[in-house]
C-alpha cells in the first residue's frame, strides 16, 4: 500500500491544472454572523462535472500508461465519480464503462450519459455492482479507477486544498465531508504539509458515522445500513484513506440530518449556490460547535453540487 | 421628467463602487451547447441583498441631501427593492420604513427585517400599498424611493451593464428581464453609450407582457391581472423607464412559464446557482429563438436570487 506524499499531490496538480477549474472561494457575512466565526467556502460545486471528484478522475486517467489507456477505464459509482470519470475519459479520448445502480439519481445518470460513457445498470447492492464491473473488465480489459481508495484519485482530490490555502493562507481549521475518505485524506496531506499547525476535521452525518467510529476504534468499521440525506457519504472508508486519516486528521465531528438541512437551506438562500446535502454537513458542524470554532478562520471544501432538485424538500 | 444620461450612470458608479459587489460573470459550456450560442451571465444574484436592486437603492440613498436623509427613506415593495433599500439605509445609518403586502414571500420579509427596516404590512393591492405609504410619509417625513420609476434608481441599475461590457466587450446582444423597466432602461443607456451597435432586448413572460404591448402601442399599457411564476415581473412599466425603453431598446421578446421553468432548472442543475424565475426568462428566450441568436455573443443580466425555495417545484 503506497501512501501518497505531498510531492505526489504537487505532481498531480501540475498535471491536471490545464483540465480543471481553480474554483472560487466564497463567503457570506450573514453566515459568518450565524456561525459566529469567519468561514471560507472552496466551491467545488463549480468544478467540471459538478464535483471535486473530477480532480481525482482526470488525474487517474492522465496518469495511465498508453497501454493501460488502450482499453479504456471502468468504475462502479452511483454518483459523482461516474460523471467525473466519464468526462475525464471523454476529454482524454478514451472509453469509459460505468456500472451504476438502478436507483442512482436521475441527474447523475443523465450527466454520465451526456459525457459519452457506456452505462450498465445493476441492482443497488455492492455485490451486484462489483460482479457487474468484474464482468465488464473481463470483457473489455478496461482499467478500474476506484472512486477513493486509489493512489491517483487521492492525489487529485488533494489538489483542492492546495489552491484553497494558497488563496486563503489564514485558514486555521480545514473541514471536508467524509464518505469513502478520498477528499479528506488528500486534503489532510496537502494541508498538513503546507501549514503543519492547521487543524483538519472530517464532517460526517450521524446516520453514517463509520469514519468517526473507525477513527475511535483504530480500525475500519464498515458502514452498515447508513441512513442520511447525504447520498454522497454512504460508503465505508477506504483502506488507503483510513491509513492517511489515522495519521493526519485531528478529529471527525458529526451532526444530524435536521441540522444538515438547515445549513443547506442557509447556503442556498444566502449564498445563492446549489450544493449537495453532503457539503452542508461541514457548516452544520461549525454552527453546532460555535465555541470550538470561535475566532478561528474556518475553510470548508464544498464537495459538489449535483442535486436531484425534485427530491429536495425544504 | 429628467432622463438619465450615460454620464449620470458613470457618476452613480463612482459613488456606489465602494458599497457594491462587482459581481462575477459566469458561463456554462453545456448551456451554450443547448442554446447553440455563447452566453455570459452577469450574476447579480450574488449582489448585496441578493439582487441588482441594491445598486439603485444605495445610489438613491447616497444621492440624498443631508436634509432629505434626516427623516429616512420609505417605499412600498413586495420584493427585492424592500430588502435592497433596507440594507442601503442601514449602511448609510438612516431609517427605512417599508410597506410590504401581507402576501410577500417570507424570505423577502425576513431579509428586509434582518436589515433593520421598519415594516408595515398591508393588503396586497396597489391602492393599499400606496395609501399606507402615504400615511407613513405624512407621519415621518421620509423620502420615498421608487423601485424603478426614479432617476437615481435607474442610474444605479445601469451600472451593472458597465461592469459587464468592461469584462466582456465582445457581447453583441444584451438581454435583461423587464418588469417595471428599471434594469432594462438603465442597462440600455449604458450599453448603447459604450457600444452603439449592441442590440438590447427585454425579456418578458407571456403572462405579463405589458412592456411588449406598450412598446408596440407607443404608450404605456398597464399590466392587468398578470399571471406568471416570475413574481419580480408583475408590475407595469414606469413612465421614465418607458421613455428610455422606447428610444434605446431594440425589442421585447416573450416566452411562457413552462419554458422559463425549464431554463431555470437548467441553470440550477448546470451552473449550480440559485436564481429567481424572473432571471430565467432571458435564457428561455435565447433557447426559443436559436436562429436569431446563433453566432452572436449574448450577455444576460441575472437580476436576483431571492427565491422562496419551499415554493419551487421542478
Amino acid at each position: 500500500m503506497q501512501i501518497p506524499q505531498f510531492s505526489d499531490i504537487i505532481t498531480a496538480h501540475d498535471l491536471i491544472k490545464p483540465y480543471i477549474h481553480n474554483t472560487p472561494v466564497l463567503s457570506s457575512k450573514l453566515i459568518n454572523g450565524f456561525a459566529e466565526t469567519e468561514i471560507f467556502f472552496k466551491c467545488e460545486n463549480f468544478q467540471k462535472a459538478g464535483a471535486f471528484k473530477f480532480r481525482g478522475a482526470i488525474n487517474s486517467v492522465l496518469s495511465l500508461s498508453d497501454n493501460d489507456k488502450k482499453n479504456g477505464v471502468a468504475a462502479h459509482s452511483s454518483g459523482n465519480h461516474a460523471g467525473a470519470l466519464a468526462l475525464a475519459a471523454n476529454m482524454s479520448g478514451i472509453k469509459a464503462s460505468i456500472v451504476m445502480p438502478e436507483n442512482a439519481p436521475d441527474v447523475k445518470k443523465a450527466a454520465t450519459k451526456s459525457y459519452g460513457a457506456e452505462i450498465t445498470f445493476c441492482k443497488p447492492t455492492l455485490e451486484a455492482r462489483e460482479s457487474t464491473l468484474e464482468e465488464i473488465v473481463k470483457k473489455t480489459g478496461a482499467k478500474v479507477i476506484h472512486p477513493y481508495d486509489y493512489f491517483q484519485t487521492i492525489c487529485g482530490a488533494g489538489t483542492a486544498a492546495i489552491e484553497f490555502l494558497e488563496e486563503k493562507p489564514e485558514i486555521g481549521v480545514l473541514i471536508t465531508p467524509v464518505g469513502g475518505g478520498g477528499l479528506l485524506s488528500g486534503s489532510a496531506i496537502s494541508a498538513k504539509a503546507l501549514k503543519p499547525q492547521i487543524e483538519v476535521i472530517g464532517a460526517e452525518p450521524e446516520g453514517a458515522d463509520d469514519a468517526k467510529r473507525s477513527l475511535e476504534a483504530g480500525e475500519i468499521i464498515p458502514s452498515i445500513n447508513p441512513n442520511t440525506i447525504c447520498d454522497g457519504l454512504l460508503t465505508s472508508l477506504g483502506k488507503l484513506n483510513f491509513e492517511i486519516i489515522k495519521s493526519k486528521v485531528d478529529d471527525i465531528l458529526t451532526t444530524n440530518d435536521k441540522e444538515i438541512l438547515y445549513s443547506m437551506k442557509l447556503i442556498y438562500e444566502r449564498m445563492k449556490i446549489i450544493i449537495e446535502p453532503s457539503c452542508a454537513v461541514a457548516l452544520a458542524i461549525v454552527i453546532k460547535n460555535k465555541e470550538k470554532f470561535k475566532g478561528k478562520k474556518v475553510g470548508i471544501i464544498v464537495s459538489g453540487g449535483n442535486v436531484d432538485l425534485s427530491k429536495i424538500n425544504f
